[in-house]
């Protein structure tokens, strides 16, 4: 039996990075850049006004100036402003030639013969016009390679003219569900079954993780309905969950099934608790992970184990536990790592009621896993423990 | 001209939940519940072993026990345990009536004539045996109302039988772009052009907000077109956001544009920087913010402003911003609240370089916007900011 730490350690030590793929700029959010992004153009890519008013040359700033003409934002006109003259320009149109400043409006007195600036003396040459390349220089790096993009990078890469950009792709992960205990909830249950929920709270784990493309098989606790949709929900898969099934009891075939199917076995059993059967494994770079079923197990495992692994093959960081001080002294038992239910509110966490691993109740308020180290049985009020926050 | 504070409470003030939906449960994270939830059955609903091993009555756990049966896992067999035997149990599976306790198989000794225990002096009455109802109780209330549906509630959802939850709907995003000097990505810059970048990185933003029905418009800087594209965009839209053409300048029609249609004008301009002309208005229910064109400009008043509305329709809390220390002193001009790009790390912000509204890079490594109060030029390194995070 693995320590967590050793479990954690082997998962990461056999999770490559998936393979990489040209994303749309507009859907490219949450996913991380497989490599830099050059900038095809100048920001601006033209001297631009950031002020509605008056392009004119400094040194003609005292005088009463004629408007030569107007350049709204969008025109393509290249101009040459006259001496002793000014142009009307405006927010994110051009700056003509020949002028060094823009003047805001509010600033300028309009005459039927010209414009005459109120207060001569504050002009500054440069003021209000973005030189072209202000921002970014055509050909420059603008985003490293490794960066989560952010819906706020999208604005970024669109502004530099981007319309893909290389991502690491998304992992296509399949479910198998087993136990013959188990019935799709809207069907009514009979004496000895249970509504199957495993498969919904993995699925939308999954889809909070940005995997959209979620597969599912039933299998029967028989070795060779569990084999059969192994063997199915291998096709096509970077990532196998199996729930349930995973003990070692007369009807525990998930570990077989997957040796019969060519998985080859990395470990089977951690320290933990709940999820002490978990069971991990590859065939070639496709990762198995075998869940217990109790629904708290499958959900921390999950935490611990999957998605680290999934944020590792698209090239995101997962952040680290953010350490919080117990409200309440806690006694465990054994000498096993305990993942407890817990509610974190400005750096205290209180441990919640109902952690048996078939109990879900506690999730209406738990807001993080707390990680009890196994080798300690007493935590003091006020200790300091790591929360892995949902 | 409206200060931060007052702006923000003119637009939370003016915004309704939304109408409530039935949503399945496998697709319920994210939303907010509108009712609480109510359990159709208790968990487990049948005594429930949480072990491979035997149920027996404890005050036969001293002698040679025949194995009368065994019950797996999803039997419905409701069999009644003989005294003095012992019938073969199974994690999840029921357990016999007339047992009070479960043996786990690893303290037994199995013989041809039955099982004996090994340490009978240690088992206990109830031991390994979930009662009906030990989670939850049939009707119940499992999860209140108002509660944000984690991906982890999903499967206490599914657990308890749900199928459908009611939730506040999503709201409908219309977007108006408008702006003549844009061009769409992909497409060669002429002079005086520049990216629409905008409609990218309010849709990424927008999606991740949970908001998947985003439609757009583009117009160009004329009234008669503006006016169009706005009455389009209404339609069917719980939220209009326009980007540019807001400023007061003579290709400026947004803010005409909406009045015409019967837009009712809540405030025009905000004491801040960036996004200064910032306009809000509604009609009927529907929101309206006019959102400057810089694409900084419009990010900024996407999370102060229109993210916090579009969590009050959908029922969700905004978290309040964090305080941080600033890493050096910031010295700011004017008496405007001003939006910072920033870095935040263990509770330090470093303000980033390329603060104009018009740049973009910063977003590379920015994580948050620093918030420095309009009244206060001189801040102080060490000084505790508010930050928004991203």
């Amino acid at each position: 039996m693995k320590t967590v730490s050793a479990a954690k350690h082997i998962v990461q030590g056999n999770t490559c990075l998936l393979n990489s793929i040209e994303q749309p700029v507009a859907t490219a959010a949450g996913y991380v850049l497989s490599a830099a992004v050059y900038s095809k153009v100048s920001v601006p890519g033209f001297p631009q006004s950031s002020m509605d008013g008056y392009a004119l040359r400094v040194q003609d700033s005292g005088a009463l100036l004629p408007v030569q003409d107007e350049l709204p934002a969008g025109s393509s006109r290249q101009l040459q402003l006259k001496a002793e003259q000014a142009i009307r320009v405006f927010t994110g149109g051009p700056v003509p030639e020949g002028a060094d400043t823009v003047v805001q409006k509010e600033w300028v007195t309009l005459t039927a013969s010209g414009i005459r600036i109120q207060e001569p003396e504050r002009v500054e040459a440069g003021a209000n016009i973005r030189m072209p390349g202000a921002d970014i220089q055509a050909g420059d790096q603008v985003i490293p390679e490794g960066t989560l993009v952010h819906p706020y990078l999208v604005s970024y890469l669109a502004g530099v003219g981007a319309t893909t950009v290389a991502v690491y792709r998304r992992p296509v992960v399949s479910l198998v569900i087993t136990g013959n205990e188990l019935v799709q909830p809207g069907n009514p249950l009979e004496y000895g079954q249970v509504y199957e929920s495993n498969s919904f709270g993995l699925t939308a784990a999954l889809q909070q993780a940005g995997v959209d493309q979620v597969q599912q098989w039933r299998a029967k606790d028989e070795l060779a309905a569990t084999e059969q949709a192994i063997a199915a929900a291998l096709k096509g898969a970077d990532v196998l969950l199996l729930t349930g099934g995973v003990s070692v009891g007369e009807y525990d075939y998930v570990v077989q099934a997957c040796l019969n199917q060519g998985v080859e076995l990395l470990f089977h059993g951690v320290k933990q608790r709940p999820g002490k059967p978990l069971f991990f494994g590859r065939k070639g770079q496709q990762l198995v992970f075998g869940l217990p079923g109790n629904p708290a197990s499958v959900l921390s495992c999950y935490q611990q184990y999957v998605l680290p692994a999934l944020h590792q093959m698209t090239g995101r960081k997962m952040p680290a536990p953010q350490m919080a001080k117990l409200l309440h002294a806690y006694e465990k038992k054994g000498v096993l790592t305990v993942f407890l239910k817990g509610y974190y509110e400005n750096g205290m966490v209180t441990v919640l009621p109902a952690q048996a691993s078939f109990q879900l109740s506690a999730f209406t308020t738990a807001n993080c896993w707390i990680e009890l180290d196994e080798t300690i049985s007493f935590f003091a009020a006020s200790q300091q423990v790591p929360v892995h926050l949902f």
